[in-house]
């Protein structure tokens, strides 16, 4: 057995993932820690110390990962992931911005890429999407065309919030959420334009209703789903014994 | 092969169809930019001739549908509504009134009409709303009801919410959608009116519940269809099969 | 035949019915008008004689039915909504409190009572109800108990939100629908007592949850309702055939 | 019959259960005109001695319960409940912490536990949580990670909504139920940090998404359980009659 074999046979054992488990979840408190004063104040350089063992056990185990399955590790998404996530942490400018260092605690993420069952949840999460990609396209075609109505008629009047294409559409979506959709934003612009309503109104029957489409169809695809897998199994077993049973007797009958 | 038979073969070209979707999106991007001052300052008047570009293009598209097939393109609902949706920009006071020159943006809904997998969509949406018309009725009569009732007790006090039947109609409808519904207008009315919760807590139960039902509504509707198709094709063929079996064996016992 | 049948027999037409649901709705147009002070100021006498003329002839309508069905009239729920509605016009002191004239306009829900398709609705609506009812006992319970929770602990110091059990129900009710819930209410409250949010976000949970629970189990029930109607019609007569021929079968075979 | 079985047999009557369930209701009368004022100024010594009365009926069933089934007792998880929600009033320092006090009104919640029918909706809501566990996890995951980065992101210009882990985790919450997410919180926020909508807005679609995801979870649960049993029971015995059937007929071929 070479070295590569054996390192893919250690990485693939129980004991071997539940320690990763750990050192994420372990990782996870350290860098919740950080997000204190006080604990910082008194213990920050053993908490950076800390964290950065993690690190290094990522990048080890990653660094073995690859070893052991070359370029074959890239196939699987969750891999990918992993890469990126633990690569982030790598990138010199990483400790001088800010967004990047906060973005250290997506590693906590791993913890789906590693255990089973959170895995299962999200793969199912995802397999949805496609599903949803028509729908989805409709949804930005409607933004859009509402984002540029929306900054032609109200842009010069309401510049904070319809001003660019990009505050019009953060706009639509928030008023797609309903939050302070009316008291909020269309009354004070129905003050000037007397008949934003006729604008928002609609817009929002229009993406509430496609977003309960959107709902609709989730449900009736995860029921299919539920009920392929289940009834056939006793339907099928049921309808093949009646059927060799009356070719069994059509037999007998010809027989004679 | 008469001219116009040519036409409506060329038309039909997938080769036409592809060069139609580049042009509606070219002209969602000069539209888009057209919202953007910086972009209008420097190259507006490109930006203009751009645009006009794309409608002489598919005022010539449409005439040449109508060339094809004469009076029968106005059979078809999607035609209908590209030739409105393009006619709009051809109204003379299209270039003054700037709702009317907000609306050539619609044109990128063509995109809709053009596109199988969008079209599909969108009449799957459509087709759900037949089921839904009772519903929208006992809605539209709630409404209504609620309207002069809000109007005739809250009138006088708070004009601005409640001092027409539209503003009554608006307000309920915010209302319904639960937006600020309480802290912006419920509790300001009770401390004119102390019992103005008793019209609107059931309003905002019954109209939830009736928004429930059409959501239960739409989704056992799609159940059904998907069940319907689904299931029998599987089951037709056994139950067929059996009943066949069945015949050949009395056939067989008759015939001795 | 005598009168009573014949008014029982004039009462049953479509021709009736039609005027009936004709003078519903120019009623509704009336009680609109009458929200509309600049139409009061110039026809207010006109509005008030043709509202009287409707009301005239739904009394004389009502009438009739009593005479034709006698107090069979009273067995069927819609006759004695229609009776209420009608006869809460005819209380002396309907005119002066502004509550009461409000509530002629509850009239035109008249027009679900005579309508059939409304009538289905609303049917579809009700039947519903019943399956809700332990949840609904149970969501009053909570209300109950977290209404007497709050006035207990948050009482003192917001008299305004949480100083009775009817301003703790209210304020709950409107926590529920999750309206200004955070920024209105438990954020203000947190200032107090910090530890606020143990109360409010299980409440929150815990209600959502069972409202949820509410609408799950509606869509639960309207598809085995359909479920049932659908697939039995024609499941049931292939298995009578199937049954029907096998017995056939055994017969022959035991014969000879 | 020992006096131990004897007290097993009372506490199982009908009578004995309807006796508990009127202490149960008036006990929440009681613990309601509590919240009152004016009732405690006139008649507070008879509230409290009532209130009394109803503990000591409560201590009085549990230990008689305690004697007559022992250590089974504790085995029933609503006999757990009802004891410790018993016991909380008897705990010394109860009458001197206000939220102890307040938890009095808890005992209401003995009325679930005691009447059948709220005891099934309850047990049925439960039975829906374990499915729900994997997304919960996620969820959890997701709210830690989004707290910690929020924390770091915004915490030192927004300290009141993200300073501390904890107020991270409430805004967040608050955020997914969009309760004023944008005019109270994100808007705020975007004036300091100009892309901070990009931290939140991908927040939201992915806890909504989560929580749809655990809707239509618990709808197809409940419509598989539903339909398990409905369908089977005819369906089971349609097809054992044809199995029998068809056995038989096999039976009388293979005699002659």
């Amino acid at each position: 057995m070479t070295l590569r074999e054996k390192t893919a046979q250690i990485l693939d054992t129980a004991y071997f993932r539940n320690f990763i488990i750990g050192v994420i979840l372990f990782n996870a408190v350290i860098l919740g820690l950080e997000t204190s004063k006080t604990v910082m104040s008194k213990v920050g350089d053993l908490i950076h110390f800390l964290d950065m063992i993690c690190l290094y056990i990522f990048v080890a185990e990653i660094t073995a990962k690859l070893f052991a399955h070359h370029l074959r590790f890239f196939r699987s998404g969750w891999n990918l992931f992993d890469f990126v996530i633990v690569g982030i942490a790598l990138v010199p400018a990483a400790q001088t911005f800010s967004v990047l260092r906060a973005l250290r605690i997506l590693r906590v993420l791993r913890l789906v890429a590693v255990s089973p069952n959170l895995r299962r949840v999200v793969e199912g999460f995802l397999s949805a999407l496609p599903g949803m990609g028509s729908v989805f396209l409709l949804m930005s075609l409607i933004f859009y065309i509402g984002s540029v109505m929306a900054t032609k008629l109200f842009g010069e009047a309401f510049p904070e919030w319809f001003g660019t294409l990009g505050a019009s559409g953060y706009s639509l979506f928030q008023i797609m959420t309903l939050e302070s959709w009316s008291m909020g934003i269309v009354r004070p612009v129905m003050e000037t334009y007397k008949y934003a309503w006729a604008f928002f109104v609609p817009f929002i029957m229009v993406t509430t209703f496609a977003v309960v489409n959107l709902l609709v169809g989730l449900i009736v695809n995860s029921m299919q789903d539920a009920h392929a897998e289940e009834s056939n199994a006793a339907t099928d077993s049921y309808r093949d014994e009646v059927l060799t049973r009356l070719e069994a007797i059509e037999k007998r009958l010809s027989e004679k």
